[in-house]
Parts: C-alpha cells; sequence; structure tokens
C-alpha cells in the first residue's frame, strides 16, 4: 500500500461509513493516538461551567467533535456538553463521548413535557426546541452555547465573565445578535418562557435566531457589557464583505463560524499535500477563508478521525483511494437530508445505468450528486475497495 | 408636446446638463411649487444644532439635494449644512442654497493649514479629508453627520440627544460603525487630531470609515448609548443579506443609507408611471430597495429638480425623449470622476464611430458606457433635442 494511495479523507455520514465497512473489508489501521481529553484538562471536573453545543445529524456531529476538540486544544477548564437528536447514529455518539463530559440525548417529539406540546403547535421548530433544550442543563450555573459549525481559535474561558444573554452581532442585521455563540444561565424557569414564547409567536426567521432575538429584545441598547466582540463569533462570511475591516481585526479571531449553506464537511481534503479539493477556493461570498478552513481539516483529519475510527469498530474508513483512480473516489457528502436506505433494501428497482466519463462521474460525486443506485451503488464499490485490499 | 414625450427623467451631471441645455434650446417649463424650506422651520433659525452633510461630485450634490430636502420635509428644526468639493459646479452650489442654511466650500488643496499637509502626506485621502472639515464648524455645538447618498424617512432630530461619536454598526464587520450617519461636536482640536492621526496612520480601508473606526477605537465597547440604532442607518445592502430581520424590522427604518457602487442617481425613473426603468430591480446583492429608491426618485423629481431648473435658468431639463425613440433617449450617469471635457474642446481626434442598434446603444446607455465623442457626442444630443423642440 502506497502513501499516495491513502491520500484523500471522504467525508462521510457516520451512517454512510458503516455501509462502506462491512465485516469482511478491514484493512490495516494507521492508529494515531488519542489523547484522552480529559486527562489534558486537570480543572474541568471542578467547574460548573459549561460549553454546550448541538448535533442533528451525523455531519453535524463531525462539527461538534472538531468544536469539541478544539476547546481541548486550547485547555478550556470548563466542562463540555453536547446536546444530540435521536437522528445521530450512535458510534457517532459514542465519539462524541470520547471528547464531550456529557452527551445528551434531546428528543422532544418523546418528551411528554411543556416542549413537546410546543413542537405540537409549531412542527416547524423543531431543531430551535432541540437547541432551546441548553436551557435545561441546572447542573451548571452558566454556561456558553456554541452552535457546532464554530471553531476555537485560543482559549475563550474569559466567555464565563459575561452574563445571561451576552452575544455577538450579526453581520447581516448588527442589532441582532447571531446565536452561533451566547452567554446563557440555565433555568428551567426561563427555558418554559422561552417554549411559551416560541409557540406563542413563532420565530421571524424561522430558527432560533429569531426567537432568541425577540425574547432577549434589549439586547441591542440595553448593556455594552452583554455585546461579546465580533471576533467571538467571526462569521466567514463577513470577511468578504468588508474585507479591509477583516484585515485590520481579523487577526485577533477567536471564534470562527462557519455560516451558510456549505460547511467545512462539504469540502474534501487532500491529507497528504495539506490543501482542500473539489470546491473553488476562490474568495468571495458564500465562499469559506481557505486559512480557517484548512485548520478545521487539520484538526478533523489528526484528531476527529481516530475517535471515528475507534467507534466504527478501527475500520480504516479514513482511506482514500489512488488519485489516478477517479472512479472509485469517495468524497464528501453535501446533502443534510437523512441517509437514503441502503440500495441493497430498496424496494424500488434501479434506474437504468447512466454511463458517465470518470471525469464527470467525479465531478457530480464532488458536487454531492451520487449515484446511490447506479455506479456508485454501494455493490460497485465494495468490489472497488476489495480490489485494493488484496 | 405630449405627456408621453415627457415622460422619462434623465439624471445628469450639472456640468452635464449645462451642456445640454445651450442657450438656443429653451422649451416650455412646466413650474413646479418650490416652498422656501427656510420658512417651514421656524425654530431653524434659533438652533446651534445642524445637520451636515457632504458633496464632492455633481451627482454628490443630488444626494444632498435630496438628503436636505427629506430632512426639511420631515420638519427638522436644526440648520442644515452642506460641505461642497471644488469640482461641484456653482449652479448645484447654488440649488444646494436654497435648501441649505449654510454652503461651505472645502477646498484642502488651497487651505494653507495642517489639513493641506496632511492631504500632502496622503494624497489618496482627498476626500477624507474633505469629510473631516466637518468637526471645524464650531459655530454649532454638536452636529450630526450624514452621508449624500442617505434618505431621512422621519424626523430624526432626536439623533442631537446622543454624544460623540455615536453611530450604527456597519452590517459588513459589526464592531466597526458605519460613518454615514454620525453625531460629532465640532472642535478644532478634534480637528486637528485627527488630521494628524490620518496624516500618521492612513486609513484601513482607504476612507474616512476606517480613520474613524481608528480614531474613536472604544465605540464597539465602551457606552452602549453610543450605539445608534441600525434603523438610523438601513443599508440598503443588508436588507437582503437577512431578509427576515428586515421584515420584522425595517417598517421602523428613519435613515436608509444607499450603500454599494450604485446609487439612486445611477438609475432612471419614468415620471409618468411612477416606476423605475432600465436597470434590474430583482431583490439581491448589491440591489437597492426599490421602495427606497421610489421615494427617492420622488422627492427629487417633485422638490429637487425644480430647484436645479431655477439654478440652470429655467431651461427644461428634466425634460426627456419620447419612449418609443431610444437613440435619445438621456439617462443616468454612473461614473464619480470629474466629467470629461467637452468634445469641442477636445484636442485628441474623435475615435471612428461604431454603428451599433438603437437597443444596443440604449444598454450601453443605461451602464454608463456613454459613447461621449460618437454617437452620444453633444453635437448629436443636440440635434436631437432641437428636432422636437421645432
Amino acid at each position: 500500500m502506497t502513501r499516495k494511495m491513502w491520500g484523500l479523507i471522504p467525508v462521510l455520514d457516520c451512517s454512510q461509513l458503516l455501509r462502506f465497512c462491512p465485516s469482511q473489508c478491514k484493512p490495516h489501521v494507521l492508529r494515531i493516538a488519542t489523547p484522552d481529553p480529559r486527562v489534558d484538562s486537570p480543572l474541568c471536573t471542578m467547574s460548573d461551567e459549561a460549553f454546550v453545543t448541538l448535533a442533528t445529524t451525523d455531519s453535524y456531529a463531525k462539527g461538534a467533535l472538531v468544536l469539541g476538540q478544539s476547546l481541548r486544544n486550547h485547555n478550556t477548564s470548563k466542562k463540555l456538553v453536547v446536546l444530540v437528536g435521536p437522528h445521530v447514529a450512535e458510534p457517532c455518539r459514542e465519539a462524541l463521548g470520547s471528547i464531550f463530559d456529557e452527551v445528551c440525548l434531546v428528543d422532544v417529539l418523546d418528551s411528554g413535557d411543556v416542549a413537546h406540546l410546543a413542537l405540537m403547535k409549531r412542527p416547524d421548530l423543531g431543531v430551535t426546541f432541540t437547541k432551546l433544550h441548553c436551557w435545561t442543563l441546572t447542573h451548571y450555573s452558566k454556561c456558553v452555547f456554541m452552535d457546532a459549525d464554530t471553531l476555537v481559535l485560543s482559549n475563550v474561558d474569559e466567555l464565563f465573565e459575561r452574563e445571561e444573554l451576552s452575544a455577538a452581532p450579526d453581520p447581516g442585521w448588527p442589532d441582532c445578535f447571531n446565536s452561533g455563540v451566547f452567554v446563557f444561565r440555565p433555568s428551567n424557569e426561563t427555558h418554559e418562557q422561552l417554549l411559551t414564547f416560541c409557540a406563542e409567536n413563532g420565530s421571524f426567521d424561522g430558527g432560533d435566531q429569531g426567537v432568541l432575538n425577540s425574547f432577549f429584545n434589549t439586547w441591542a441598547t440595553a448593556d455594552i457589557s452583554k455585546h461579546l466582540p465580533f471576533i467571538y463569533n467571526l462569521s466567514s462570511i463577513a470577511i468578504y464583505s468588508y474585507l479591509p475591516a477583516f484585515k485590520q481585526y481579523g487577526h485577533n479571531a477567536k471564534v470562527v463560524h462557519f455560516l451558510g449553506a456549505v460547511k467545512p464537511w462539504n469540502y474534501s481534503y487532500d491529507s497528504q499535500r495539506g490543501e482542500m479539493k473539489g470546491h473553488s477556493l476562490s474568495p468571495g461570498q458564500g465562499s469559506l477563508h481557505p486559512d480557517y478552513l484548512l485548520m478545521w481539516w487539520q484538526l478533523y483529519t489528526r484528531q476527529v478521525l481516530p475517535l471515528l475510527q475507534k467507534a466504527f469498530g478501527e475500520t480504516d474508513f479514513s482511506s482514500g483511494l489512488e488519485e489516478s483512480d477517479q472512479n472509485g473516489k469517495l468524497s464528501e457528502e453535501v446533502s443534510e437530508q437523512p441517509p437514503s436506505p441502503s440500495p441493497a433494501s430498496s424496494s424500488s428497482p434501479p434506474p437504468p445505468p447512466q454511463k458517465r466519463s470518470s471525469e464527470e462521474r467525479k465531478q457530480r460525486w464532488e458536487a454531492g450528486q451520487i449515484d446511490y443506485l447506479g455506479d456508485d451503488a454501494f455493490a460497485n464499490i465494495e468490489q472497488k475497495l476489495d480490489s485494493f485490499l488484496k
């Protein structure tokens, strides 16, 4: 097995990974040492303060893993908590458990409480209700919520000196705060007030940011200490809207937030060359900053992937195929939808296969248009993998 | 002369207007009553507080006229001051004088003071130095600066309750304030400090916003009362970056700011139909909100154009041509450069004329690509105008 053969790191849902890793497919694994993060932070067990994040899909679980590890790498003294939705696969939860102090399953549908009632009234706000659940973490006196698409660039424990509700301005409408990073005080009373507010008023933007801005509606005018500096929630899309300001102040960034539809895990990374692949990385509206994207991927490759390998039973799903062989190349997953059923169990007949060139297939694959039932069917990929593992 | 013939209102530099209105070209003028704005506001002469704006080109002078008139229409009790650069034509200054209490010519090049010295050190910051001149208006105790591409939607005299330096956040990098609207206290000392700072440090964005944010560098963190609500400087480009927030809060807008490269005066307006023409008005990044654009144009057409007519000697340069005749249609000026010399006085020979279709010429004209030396030469347009005025 040459170095070259294993150069490409695919990004897959954990559930997809499981499909690619049947029992008969067990390549040798180059183990990378995985430090026990909780041993690194002797103070963390004494803290009644916590960073909290949320993963409602396996993709966001990857983001949460990177975020959690970035907090560990910068020696946080706080506890780490991740709320997971019911769609997150068990091995993903296991990997999360090796970075986070608590992995809390939140299934609003199954709860019989006021949250469930609120959800029945506003079924469009499912993820919002899951996020609002963070207020129930009342065994902590204070928490900092961070979205799973954020990355910490330095120790940010000083955020706990702030009071509820502290947050940074949103670059789109700067009298709103961005709800990707905020300081809050867990309280069942606040939680119920939020749920009631949410059920009665909905959300002006269809998400938690609308609800939280309407509820904490004096943020823009009442107390400057509740305005976190923008460098604690630097939206990567804001970089290009006022580039001179980024050049002037961006080097102080402490938290980068990969806002927008395309997330770091939607890109491909060439671990041999240490560079991004597949997507255009030219600066512009909607593209993520290449440096931050590289940081995310380096952390993912070095520290998160080994945990996923462990959780998924030592199977080396981190390996890619020869760069020169385009047909079987594994790549990123773009859709945030729950994975399609395995072709083997699909009841509908597969469509007639369309013949495409290797280059065309590669492009479609990289754009997330994976031909699950045709050329990219599980059986074909398995066959390709087997041919390399002989 | 039919109504239809006079439906299109061209937008031209005052200097261009002069070229289009030779003495032999005097159509009938439909006069629109122009109230004396200073009579409307009995309190204004008692005020030692002023709104201040800046016009360095004839195009921005049009913006300043609309802004000033919008302040009058909403019954401001404050004085109105406009700083004009040396490139603004005399009739434009005259029109400005009928709305503003003071028209101050600021020619940093001709000044022998510290401003001139600063300019010699940083010749790239000419307009910035002109804007900073507002701090020398020491016969006022407090002022509100407003860029000439802003429009007031209601009385905003309450801004004078704020202290220096109050401003609204910039939607691009929200820890910076946007310098399109700010409260300040005139002071020669502050003026000199600003000039020295500017000469020594330059501007991180090449303009006044960079300088002012570096100088008043505690704005983001020190005092919430110095954060003007975003509705006092609603950037029209921010509307589409977080549309739900605009829908939620936009109806409270008090000042709209036409940020970006394309300004209201770069559009065309059909006064008969009361609608915008020529440019795509589909919502999106970089386009201005159609409602605000219409407000600007309605005010310009009804209240500013008559003043320009008066200043330019009753010549009806407000008239357009038949809609069905595309060739001679007057339209907007896009470039902010000082106007090119008149073709008649040009020493270089005109390039060979390129034959284009009427539609193509219309499109190029509307995109600001005016063929000054070819089909759109002064002589040709004059001939066309004459043919209509026979």
